[in-house]
């Protein structure tokens, strides 16, 4: 089969395209033909192996593919790695059926992208109804679906920041009330601004550096940031747990990979709400892009340009 | 009328009896006549001015009271200061009738106490059932509380820990499954153990220094650590953003005060669900300990060398 695989680790350059043997699905695992592979900001962080998880050599990236399995299910799966390529094999525990009614691209942005978002809001941050909410890179995977997941419950003012006039419009077209630049020289007091005047409840955050330093300051009492992830690989300034009583702050750390360790199938859960609201119209996944398997460097170049908006997919086809 | 007085900063005594003129209550304010006041560790530390809040001299500290309004309501109030004297002026905002099967002791043992471990456990970790919870202090005015209110919420495993052994079996009397010592010197394996090997879900800690390092890391993924003190007066290690997220951990800081800067009447909610709880028989204030206003050195001594259990309370008529 094609595939993808990366013998170095590295920048885009290191995604290599390749014939392999099909692989072999094991007890408890499922062989997939891929009709499309998700591509994720974290698969960057895996080629150059700066990611939270450690990978090893060789590796054919891709930690999400939908497809068909051999008694013709159609799945949307989260794998290890192995989705850049034709066939994939994929942990049964791990693969959900996807209803007729969402189609490949939603499918894949749900399972991670969506997933995330239900997670921040629901278990990290607790949104209730009424509150303010930030959030950062508002034009990417999890950004597009955060907006459209407060407001459809029940957020107060939602406020998007993104870095190009391009990417506020579409936060703006999915429903935040306002948008913001995120470099803005005082991005604390832009935020409180967009918020006319008043501090935020809520931030999802996956900038890091001064991003997080100032949103964190933007919190009104009781506020919670989420940090889950740190696209700027700029740490934010340590946290004195002191200064989070002193301010009634909470910040919440969410790795999505502790989903399934979770009691209760919480993966699932999310994932019917997320296919409900997708099949209602209510929610809708980006497209930002399809790519032929051959283009996986430059899907990566486009994504460490922050030149993307919204869902990248691989079709092995090409 | 008889109050305590403090003219310059400092340990217990500064704390000195003495005779007043009577407060004289302004716009929007109530004059109390004191039944009992609660003496609180936060006391401790605004007469050395190291707590949160600067204070200003001459001071008469107590931050609540109990007694009866010129138009006969029986309120407890939370004050700025002027608890610890036969008087005392009380926002309107801030006093709530206490229902007749509440008694003194619990209106005060709820107003801040009850009120911290409610908000603790329902705005700072969003207790779910069945989760396990570590209330650190377990035996102190907060601590009590929460250990009987986390069991009355369907919490799982109750760890409580306690510096002795009476404390602990205090703990353990009041519904906690397990006691734990929190010199032990791995805190960290303690808890797990205490948890029946697995990481906690819930921490609440007011200790700092080591044991709100090791409690971090005690926790499970999606597990929340609440700090709301720092009784060792030994700020815990700075945390960084990544960290939280490499375990999808949350620290969410807590300090009573903003409760007011929240929308709605959050302590108005809190109190009614704690004093229907006390007047059900299924919450009980432990007593700490009754001094006259003469022996309030004698009640900061006892609360700084940790000697007490429950809530203290001053009698200002002896």
């Amino acid at each position: 089969m094609r595939a993808i695989q990366i013998t170095e680790f590295g920048g885009p350059d290191v995604l290599t395209l390749t014939e392999l043997p099909d692989p072999e699905p094991g007890p408890g695992e499922l062989l997939l033909d891929v009709s499309r592979a998700g591509v994720n900001y974290a698969d960057t962080h895996q080629a150059e192996n700066s990611y939270l998880a450690q990978a090893a050599l060789p590796l054919v990236p891709g930690a999400e593919a939908v497809g068909r399995t051999s008694d013709g299910r159609r799945v949307v799966a989260l794998l290890g790695s192995g989705g850049y390529a034709e066939k994939a094999v994929a942990p049964a525990a791990t693969a959900w059926d996807v209803p007729d009614a969402v189609d490949d691209l939603s499918a894949l942005g749900l399972v991670v992208q969506g997933a995330s978002a239900w997670l921040l809001l629901r278990r990290s941050v607790h949104l209730a109804p009424g509150e303010s909410v930030v959030v950062h890179a508002a034009a990417g995977g999890v950004g597009t679906l955060a907006v459209q997941l407060a407001k459809a419950w029940g957020a107060g003012r939602v406020i998007a920041t993104a870095s190009s006039k391009e990417k506020r419009d579409l936060a703006l077209d999915l429903g935040a009330d306002v948008a913001v630049d995120p470099a803005e020289p005082d991005l604390k007091a832009a935020l409180i601004d967009a918020n006319e005047g008043r501090r935020v409840d809520v931030v999802l955050e996956m900038t890091g550096g001064s991003v997080t330093d100032q949103s964190l300051r933007a919190l009104a009492p009781f506020g919670r940031l989420a940090f889950y992830g740190m696209a700027s690989r700029t740490p934010p300034s340590p946290v004195q747990p002191a200064a989070l009583m002193a301010h009634s702050t909470t910040i919440a750390g969410m790795w999505l990979a502790h989903v399934f360790q979770l009691p209760g199938d919480v993966m699932r859960t999310a994932l019917d709400e997320l296919f409900g609201l997708v099949a209602d119209g209510r929610l809708r996944v980006v497209a930002g892009g399809e790519y032929g398997l051959a283009e996986a460097r430059r899907a990566h170049e486009d994504l460490r340009a922050r030149r993307t908006t919204g869902k990248l997919v691989l079709d092995p086809s090409r």
